[in-house]
């Protein structure tokens, strides 16, 4: 009966596009889900001249003064900006900047609501690394630190080596390092659940992208026994001549046991499948994998292997879908990190300090720790703060902390 | 007694630098005046599976098969870019973008205090203005508006005039036309107060800077009779060969008498002065200046001609300062230019815009018009609603409104 609705442009809807616009996804995002908010009073002309001129020229003349005191005097240090260029936009792909906002806005409120960092959408109508790199550099002084988002590999790479390079706050790629933290906490406490050290699992990443690179690097950090990263060509290894640098790079540090061929290859006895990749995995070959298999199947909305089947030989198993246990969402990670490193005003997010998060992170479900609790839920309240406390000590102990 | 205070970073103050931290001002900026916040709520798996994925997916497609639904469902249409280079800051000069902020952010939530516009605070690390253009073209798809603030004459004009012919949104250097709006909105009401017409004063401005060169181009449009601009040199008239194409330009539209010499030449017989220069007018040659002189003396803090001196010569005084009747404040034009700019989705601010805000702002006192009131207060509620209404119009009238 679409001819007898009235969508909130007060146009009757008739044909399916009108019928979007009365899914209650659209009605919530409606005018935007954010709103900036004065945090000092602006009711008189006392207010005014301290707030505004001329009282504003002294607090701007002791910064020209004293650089450092911009933290201090402004909203720096408490605001991040949340970067893209719309290339790579949840599952939808290159759908560019604009249509990218909503997602952007999201992860906005999501810094706000979970870890009280405040973060400004910034989409860029650019895409080459030498322009985003430049445009991110040349607005820095504005921010505490740079969530880059959804930027297309192997460019996101680049442009965040380079950022980091050129900037004094942290800039921190989350599709690739929340990702990685919160499935290193989840894999430690399924680990430790079934009895094992992650130095005796040999794991499998479906995927060569950016949450397959990182969290390749940061299993190998924390020590995993092996772990083959597979792109859609099959196992990354050194023999392959197509490896762009990054998987060049990978096929340096992953893959001990030498592996080659087909994903189905690498599953064959593996104690840890990682879906970050989309695709389906045959019943077959995950029927191959090593007793009390660990089996996180993250992509959304369909996991590489479904629950049910992963259930029949796994001991654990977690998605990136919030209607089944263990979800696996950087929601976990991001504002806490954001929020230790901002605290202590750090330079950047060192490896120790995404190590720091992971266990922290892990930690939280300790005395619940069950097959279908190995990770918290992301409205789990300890959370933001064991992440933010943990991460602030972390950048002290790696002297990256500037107080 | 400095050594028995404690400052708010907990240490005793013994020198004038740390005395500066108990000074109301710096208390009121302590962390910055502003904030993010959610507009929609994240209490739950449903509010973040609809705020965030995977409910934004379809947001994210609808606005990329049809663009401009980016305006209905993020805040787009109702967030400014407040942006600068910390060139030309206040009366301090070339301070620098972290030092700028300060101002940036207290222009930030005026926007929202009078207008209901979020805006943003954008420094930015360069100078060149290729690089200014390009840094803001490049993030202008996540912004409804620019604020261009605070940058230094002449590299103001041509990035304001790349920047407008670049995007299709309203890019706006306030320092230049918020100060022309008010300053002709004063200027209208003085002269019904004193009986003329605006086609029947000669005006002198003191300033060729930013708000300078503006207020020419906006007298000139609204009909003033004659108006000399001068800058440290004296008058900008067509015979010097020092000026920069930006006077050059000016002297080909103002000056019809044919001016030439100092300012004081000028002031002869004139029947206004409007200062945005700094710098000092004897009183010797106010006190040539036509029966009923309006005077407008708007550098802050010290107006180039006291308001005790201007008195003995001048029909209506106005300044710059909130401490004396008449204060010619951009607050009272930007605020609600934005508003309606946005509210109709205006690609670009015309002069027609320029002209109906000064209109507005005008008649907002036509009751209570005095010498003492030639423009209301900043905290006149009628003000914003009045401006907002009268651009907005403008707009659909000139034919840049989009919705």
């Amino acid at each position: 009966m679409a001819a007898e609705i009235v969508n909130p442009r007060g146009e009757r809807g008739a044909d399916e596009a009108q019928d979007e616009l009365f899914d209650p996804a659209f009605a919530l995002h409606r005018g935007g889900k954010m709103a900036i908010e004065a945090t000092v009073p602006v009711r008189d002309r006392d207010d005014l001249s301290l707030a505004y001129t001329p009282g504003v020229a002294k607090v701007c003349s002791a910064i020209a003064e004293q650089p450092d005191l911009v933290h201090d005097y402004t909203w720096k240090s408490q605001v991040v900006a949340v970067v893209t260029d719309g290339s790579a936009v949840l599952g939808l792909g290159d759908i560019g900047p604009e249509a990218s906002l909503p997602v952007m806005e999201g992860k906005a409120i999501l810094f706000k609501q979970f870890g009280g960092v405040d973060a400004v959408p910034i989409a860029l109508d650019c895409r080459e690394v030498d322009d985003i790199v430049d445009t991110v550099a040349r607005l820095a002084p504005s921010f505490g630190g740079v969530n880059l988002e959804d930027i297309s590999a192997p460019r996101c790479f680049e442009v965040e080596r380079r950022l980091q390079e050129r900037l004094d706050i942290p800039v921190f790629h989350d599709d690739q390092h929340g990702t990685a933290v919160v499935t290193l906490a989840a894999l430690r406490n399924a680990a430790k659940l079934t009895g094992r050290s992650l130095g005796r699992l040999r794991a499998v990443i479906s995927g060569a992208g950016a949450a397959g690179v990182a969290i390749a690097k940061i299993l190998v950090e924390a020590g995993i026994g092996d772990v083959a990263v597979c792109d859609r060509k099959g196992i990354v290894s050194e023999g392959r001549e197509d490896l762009n640098p990054v998987k060049r790079e990978l096929a340096g540090f992953t893959n001990k046991a030498g592996l080659s061929g087909p994903l189905e290859k690498a599953l064959d006895g593996a104690d840890v499948f990682i879906g970050v990749s989309g695709g389906t995995v045959p019943e077959e070959a995950v029927a191959t994998m090593a007793k009390d298999a660990l089996i996180f199947a993250m992509a959304n909305p369909t996991p590489e292997i479904h629950p049910d089947v992963a259930h029949k030989y796994a001991a654990v198993v977690a998605t990136g879908r919030s209607d089944f246990p263990n979800q696996i969402n950087n929601v976990l990670a991001f504002p806490g990190i954001f929020a230790g490193a901002l605290q202590v005003r750090a330079s950047r997010i060192t490896e120790g300090m995404k190590l720091a998060a992971a266990e922290a992170l892990a930690a939280v479900v300790a005395d619940e720790l069950s097959a279908e609790c190995v990770i918290p839920s992301p409205f789990d309240e300890r959370v933001a703060p064991a992440v933010t406390a943990a991460v602030a000590a972390a950048a002290r102990a790696e002297g990256v902390a500037r107080r």
